[in-house]
Order: C-alpha cells, then sequence, then structure tokens
C-alpha cells in the first residue's frame, strides 16, 4: 500500500509541475491560481496541499529544479569535452543551445517570474545562476589567458553569449528549417567568432 | 475649456499607459485588473472607458506605440549614418543597444506578453516586429554581397543578434560599473565579430 501510494504521490507531483508550467507560461504566476491548477491536474484542490506547501513553494522549486538540472548537465558535458579549452568552450555553448532550444516554457518562468519570488527564495536562484554564469566566464577567462580568445570585457560577453545562445527558445520549432545540429553548429559559430583571438590582418 | 479637457484627457491617458507598463512588468498582463489600474492612475473604475476600450485594446496600442517607435527611430539611426554598409550596421546596432537599454519594462511586455494578444492583434505586432528583423537581414545580405561580412545563414545570425543585443535589458543598471557608450561599443564589437569577413590565417 504505502509503495503504490508513494509512486501515484510522485505522479500527482509530476503533474502538478507540468500544469503549473503551462499555466504559468500561459497566464503569468500572478494570474494562477490554485483551483485552476487543482482542475488542470484533476485533483480537488484541497488535495493539492498534500503536495506542496503554497504557490511560490511551487515556483521556487520549478525554478531551483530547473537551475540544479542546467548545472548539473552542464558539468557533464563539460567533463566529457577533455581538456583543450577550446572544446570545452565549445561543448558549454552546444549544450547551452541544445537545452534550451526545447525547454520554451521553463527558460521563461526562469527569467521572467523571477521577480514574482520571495526576497530569500530570489536570492537563493539568483546565486544558481550566477554559478551558472560563472562557469562561462571562467573558460573566456581561461582562453584570453592562452592566447586563443580575445575578449574585452568578460562579465559583459558572458552575459551577451548568454543572452544570444538563450535567445532560440523564443523562435525554435521542433519542424523548422535547420536541424537541432545546424542550429548549435550557427550558434557556436557565431558565438566562438565574437570572442575568437583576431588574426592581425583582420581587425 | 476644450483645450484644458483635451490636455487632461492627455495627461490621463499618458498616466494609464504608464501605470499599464508598472502593473504588467510587476505581475503580468492576466493578474492585471482596471480596478487597481485607475486606482493606480487615481481615477475611479468607470472613468478608464473614457481612455481605452478594453484591457486587451491597451496592451495591444502599447505595443503598437513601441514598435512603431522603435521602427521610425531606427529607420532614422540608418538614414543619419550615411552610405557605407559597415557604417549603417554599426549604426542599427548601436541603437538597438541605446533603444533596449533603458526600457526595461515596454521590453519585457513586447516580448512576453505577446501571447496575450487576440490573434488579429498578435498578427499586426508579429508583422511589425518582422519589419524590424527585415532591417537587419537586409544589412547582412548587403555585407555579404559586398564582401565585408561572412554570414553562414541570414535568419539565424539576425535572430541570435538581436536575442544578443537585447539581452542587456535584463541587466543594465543606470549606476553600473560601465558608462552606456562603453556597453554600446562592447557589444557592436561583439556583434560584428561574429559576422566580419574573417582573414584566411584566422580561420
Amino acid at each position: 500500500m504505502a509503495r503504490i501510494s508513494g509512486s501515484n504521490g510522485a505522479r500527482t507531483a509530476t503533474a502538478i509541475r507540468s500544469a503549473a508550467l503551462t499555466l504559468i507560461y500561459r497566464q503569468g504566476f500572478a494570474a494562477m491560481n490554485l483551483r485552476d491548477l487543482a482542475a488542470e491536474v484533476g485533483i480537488q484542490p484541497s488535495s493539492l496541499y498534500n503536495h506542496i506547501t503554497s504557490k511560490q513553494a511551487l515556483l521556487f522549486d520549478m525554478m531551483q529544479e530547473h537551475m540544479a538540472t542546467l548545472l548539473a548537465a552542464t558539468d557533464a558535458a563539460l567533463e566529457a569535452a577533455g581538456p583543450a579549452l577550446m572544446d570545452r568552450l565549445r561543448a558549454f555553448i552546444a549544450h547551452h543551445v541544445l537545452y534550451h532550444m526545447e525547454r520554451r516554457q521553463e527558460v521563461y518562468i526562469a527569467n521572467f517570474e523571477l521577480r514574482a519570488l520571495d526576497p530569500p527564495n530570489y536570492r537563493q536562484i539568483v546565486e544558481m545562476r550566477r554559478n551558472y554564469e560563472a562557469r562561462l566566464m571562467a573558460l573566456l577567462e581561461e582562453g584570453v589567458a592562452t592566447g586563443e580568445l580575445e575578449v574585452a570585457d568578460i562579465p559583459v560577453t558572458t552575459f551577451a553569449m548568454l543572452a544570444m545562445l538563450t535567445g532560440i527558445c523564443t523562435w525554435y520549432r521542433p519542424n523548422g528549417r535547420l536541424e537541432k545540429a545546424e542550429l548549435v553548429a550557427l550558434h557556436t559559430e557565431l558565438a566562438l567568432n565574437g570572442v575568437r583571438r583576431r588574426a592581425v590582418s583582420a581587425r
């Protein structure tokens, strides 16, 4: 009994996350009410509280999970890329593009509902975002040190590159003109061209 | 009398736009109710309808005005840049960065409340956005034709560049480390490096 109830519970928790994602994306967090969320999941409003402690906690958990998954997956991709700086930089870029390409709703919420977080929750999520940005900053710094990259300002370049590579989630469609691999390659070249050391003749 | 009432009316209309911007940015369009909007402006809810026909019409007007202003200002900047392609491309980039730097709320709404527009309104705003993107696409095409630029895919590069240059509105603060002119210069170089024809030795 406990086991069955446990797995039903896990299924319901997943269904709540998924329904919340859809509702928040459609209307924004402030407009989502827990009655609509319960209806979307197909449970009684009162049963929601077996799974979440509050609407705020639900938003925080969703964002925290999004960032924790992104950080862990990024570190795995960097680890798999081997020791060469340019390989790790390419791996970071490719991973970011692929990860964001098909997470339109998650990325929307992670970026634009930050303002809906209570201050302690906000600080925690912003800290996780800083940790993520720090991965790219460290790669750029390393590339400048080895002379492979030429970066006028590391923080501004980091933010600008991330904005560029995240932008794809606003227009990517699975049945579009280009394959995922082509989009990754295009974004990788564009990003690397922005920071690669220029030959003297091209300056 | 008519004149005074006219200018009061214009002032109220401006106050409504400005209050709506703040409320939509804070909570999202779906969560904004017209009672709160009237309270923010300091008028009776019933008086709102002397100025707007509906919440939807207000959102549409705000987005249309934002895009129309952006398009007109961009064309003026391109015209002022003179005939050389690289000068016009630099002017487009600089204008985009400056325009977006201090319009955090407008840009948020223009990008993330698109989904709240009724279909005919949505189509009109998307058409205006396409016209804007077309300015940059045309510059990139021209640069490829003259041999000054090297662009693997014009539409993808256009979207990626615009995402990169728009990203600044998420983190720019007037009292930050760098001056506006420095941020414009950094973004311009990063964007141009992405598309400039590479010297053979740098490939």
